[in-house]
């Protein structure tokens, strides 16, 4: 199904891509320059403060042709050690991160790193709201999923479980988010629905 | 004063400077190690979950020699849009950043940027925990300092005042850290400090 903006242009279409600064694959970008924008708009109407971290780089060589610029000329991509946004919310820390998949029916588990699923873990046993930004390419939907649940397959698939999770499953302990224009990602109707029903659960 | 360690070595002789993988720069980055060091012992002992940000790099190109391995050749820093540190602590979310000067008597309000304040006072709004940690270096002496206290002294700049903060100000406003062995600094005393004494006083 198709969604369609006021303009007539199809979801697909009105895509950014051209917003993100620092394009070096093409992997997750989409997702990253709406999230980008959402968080935006949340900070502009003061509904939120949240950024995506700046991605962490090993620097090895820097010149200086100029007093008022260094100029970087070797450097390389580090593993992150946590998950790429987080901030304030009506006093919650949120912590997510936004993952994609073409897939149609699960989502597979490799997509997180174990120090992420550790991170928000973390996160969560300190009163945190956490959880993965979970996007359906293909079908075009998109979860706000809590980390409790990651962790029951999280935990599954190290024991020589499934690799991903059901579609099915994230229906059922997500909750599904409906783009829109402004915020392109309204992920607070999540974030709002977990301190509803999820708040305080970790140790359920 | 000197602070004294158990193994007899004073305070100043048991910083840590060669922790920091990206040294690009001398400013602030020995205050920068013992944070570090101090967010690794916060977490580890599940205290609170708190990280630096990683430096926000505007990257240019890109070589790819190897499939495996992308090599950054042109980039650039850029200016951070928040402050460096944030994370989450019993609820809580904690936003700060680390300052130092070799002043004796006040603190050169210089050393913010425009954006970092109206970060800090963004995250205020949204009922965060915020501040500057500030050093005396000369003095050894450090201070959680709010960032509600730090309003009247940026906004009478801007009006043509003073543009530094007298120690004396800040040893009012401000709670004192004593360094010791775990963590380096002990910040989180401070906000306990803060969220006893300060929470909710945004509009005070």
């Amino acid at each position: 199904m198709a969604i369609h903006y006021p303009n007539g242009k199809a979801y697909e279409q009105g895509r950014q891509t051209e917003d993100a600064a620092v394009n070096y694959g093409s992997r997750g970008m989409t997702l990253e320059a709406e999230l980008n924008a959402s968080n935006q708009y949340y900070r502009a109407a003061k509904r939120a403060v949240i950024y995506k971290k700046p991605t962490p780089i090993q620097i090895v060589k820097v010149d200086y042709p100029q007093r008022s610029q260094a100029v970087i000329k070797e450097a390389y991509f580090k593993t992150p050690s946590t998950t790429d946004y987080n901030g304030v919310y009506q006093g919650y820390y949120v912590d997510f991160d936004a993952k994609e998949t073409k897939n149609k029916a699960s989502f597979p588990l490799k997509n997180f790193h174990p120090h992420q699923v550790a991170h928000l873990n973390a996160c969560l046993a300190q009163g945190g709201i956490c959880f993965a930004l979970i996007r359906f390419v293909t079908l075009k939907r998109l979860f706000v999923y809590p980390v409790s649940a990651l962790n029951h397959w999280w935990e599954a698939s190290l024991q020589n479980g499934r690799k991903s999770i059901p579609l099915k499953a994230i229906e059922q302990a997500g909750f599904e988010l409906h783009p829109q224009l402004q915020p392109l990602i309204p992920y607070l109707d999540g974030v709002d629905w977990l301190i509803e029903t999820k708040r305080g659960t970790y140790h359920a």
